[in-house]
């Protein structure tokens, strides 16, 4: 199978100028960290990176005629926005359990948004992609949306020359294939870990079995990281056999405490998935080299209840 | 009086390259509205962009001898931080009633802290100054200060050079007073507003009267704004009479509501301080004119407990 090619990634670098914010990378004063704060996206994640990419690769008819796609999280407005952006058609497949903020918010960029019982998202996306004529834009199971996450590690990269240590979230593995490339491409002497939630380990399995063991949802969706509830494709795994030194798991608490430390140190809101990585810093330090350690925050989208119940606690129990 | 010029923030810019961070320019989705986010700033806050050019202007051999600051907020650490990025002592005079979390981050910083009764900070200060030979760096009252903080409003207007309307805090005028030069003189046709808490509105009465009027210390202190207690100067009251559109007064429930706005749609933790520009683009639209808007959110640093009474004042009532 090939793999993305740093060249790839430079490509999408070129492309997503101007669409996705070229992020800072954000020295902590209180440890040896940087942290990558893709939740400044104006959509509030990475995703961005990925789907614009890929719609700007389209040929320019087939661009024109509009693109699908299937989400109820950050890939449907990462989609919307980028569609938006270039004055074409956005219809995007949710299950008809998604939250009406998320709905809302995606029709809010101009989608239309077409709901679906659960389960059935991805062949009706396919099947609105065939029937409309629409160019389907895949979360993560794509060269193009893998490299546009990729030009995440390439600023990394550009911004820490000497990074001794990049932890990233793993998820369908889009972002750690395209963090991992470039930074292995640009720094090989760099170690490159994932992190999953350990109610979601899929991936950590598979990596230890040498191929892909599948998780079913009911376990994957366990976790309070919803963003890294999905599982790696063949196209992505190959990838992340390629280019991860290895894979950290958190626990729930661990990733709640790191949601608290963001915002209390770092002065960032970030959604569970956001700050899996942070967790692995703050709670796992024997599991990867010392050095200068870069976290990416991959996403900072989560409702006000939520985030109120993580940050103060003793707010349910008084 | 004269004025800084373009020119001397153009040569902050350059001094302060690699020790202040260049944040983005965040455009966000909900509004015409762009932030300026400070609060990323390792620091927290852009006082390090003004500490750190004055440090940096200084005759190398009188900067060798070190620096002596005074404050119990955001100056403290930013020129303790520029200090320590220079290798150079740096002695900082808190009130003796200054919270312990903050005397403790200047330490953490390689400062030498002294603490001293609430009003002496100033004379304390400056007997520290003249007797061990140190370079006395004022929270605002400086040309190289006003010209750092003036960086924010260069990048401003190169991230955004059609920007209408630029929103800044006002306090003892240093960021206020950079930011109009800089918009002024790159974007003229840009209208540049200071904003004030209603409770320290000590600048807007002082633009009306067309002089400085001072409100007592008393009065100031009401506010939950913590940074926005200081009076301006005459050096920078001279600019903002110069530079400012207008003022645009805040109450301390719409701070607070800002305050969450930042943190649900932005993603971003911010000080009452740091949410008081955009207050007033929230609520106070009828006061400044339509199109593009920049809000400057000049920091981040606020204790959990606060954080928390903020977000969720509910907590308090149950």
């Amino acid at each position: 199978m090939e793999l993305v090619s740093i060249e790839e990634i430079r490509d999408a670098a070129s492309r997503i100028k101007g669409a996705a914010v070229r992020t800072p990378l954000l020295k902590q004063s209180w440890a040896s960290l940087w942290l990558k704060p893709e939740s400044l996206q104006e959509i509030g994640a990475f995703k961005v990176r990925g789907a614009y990419n890929a719609i700007a690769a389209l040929p320019e008819d087939q661009r024109a005629r509009g693109v699908v796609a299937f989400s109820s999280g950050n890939h449907a407005q990462a989609v919307a926005y980028a569609a938006k952006r270039f004055g074409v058609p956005a219809v995007i497949i949710v299950p008809d359990v998604a939250p009406r903020a998320k709905v809302e918010a995606t029709q809010a960029l101009g989608a239309e948004v077409i709901e679906v019982p659960i389960g059935d998202q991805q062949s009706a996306a396919l099947a609105v992609a065939e029937e409309r004529k629409l160019a389907f834009i895949p979360p993560y199971d794509h060269r193009d949306v893998i490299a546009g996450q990729g030009t995440v590690g390439l600023e990394i990269a550009e911004d820490l020359p000497d990074a001794d240590v990049v932890l990233v979230p793993v998820s369908g593995g889009g972002l750690a294939s395209g963090v991992g490339t470039a930074i292995k491409a640009l720094r090989p002497e760099a170690k490159v870990f994932g992190v999953e939630p350990e109610l979601a380990a899929d991936a950590a399995e598979s990596l230890r079995a040498g191929k892909r063991i599948e998780w079913p949802v009911e376990l994957r969706a366990r976790t309070i990281a919803d963003g890294l509830r999905a599982e790696p494709s063949d196209l992505t795994f190959a990838h992340l056999q390629s280019v991860l030194d290895g894979i950290i798991t958190v626990t729930e608490d661990e990733i709640r405490a790191a949601v608290r430390t963001l915002a209390h140190r770092s002065r960032l809101i970030t959604e569970p998935s956001g700050a899996t990585a942070t967790a692995a810093f703050l709670f796992h330090r024997d599991e990867f080299p010392e050095g200068k350690t870069v976290s990416v925050v991959s996403g900072g989208n989560l409702d006000p209840a939520t985030l109120a119940e993580i940050l103060v606690p003793s707010r349910l129990t008084r």
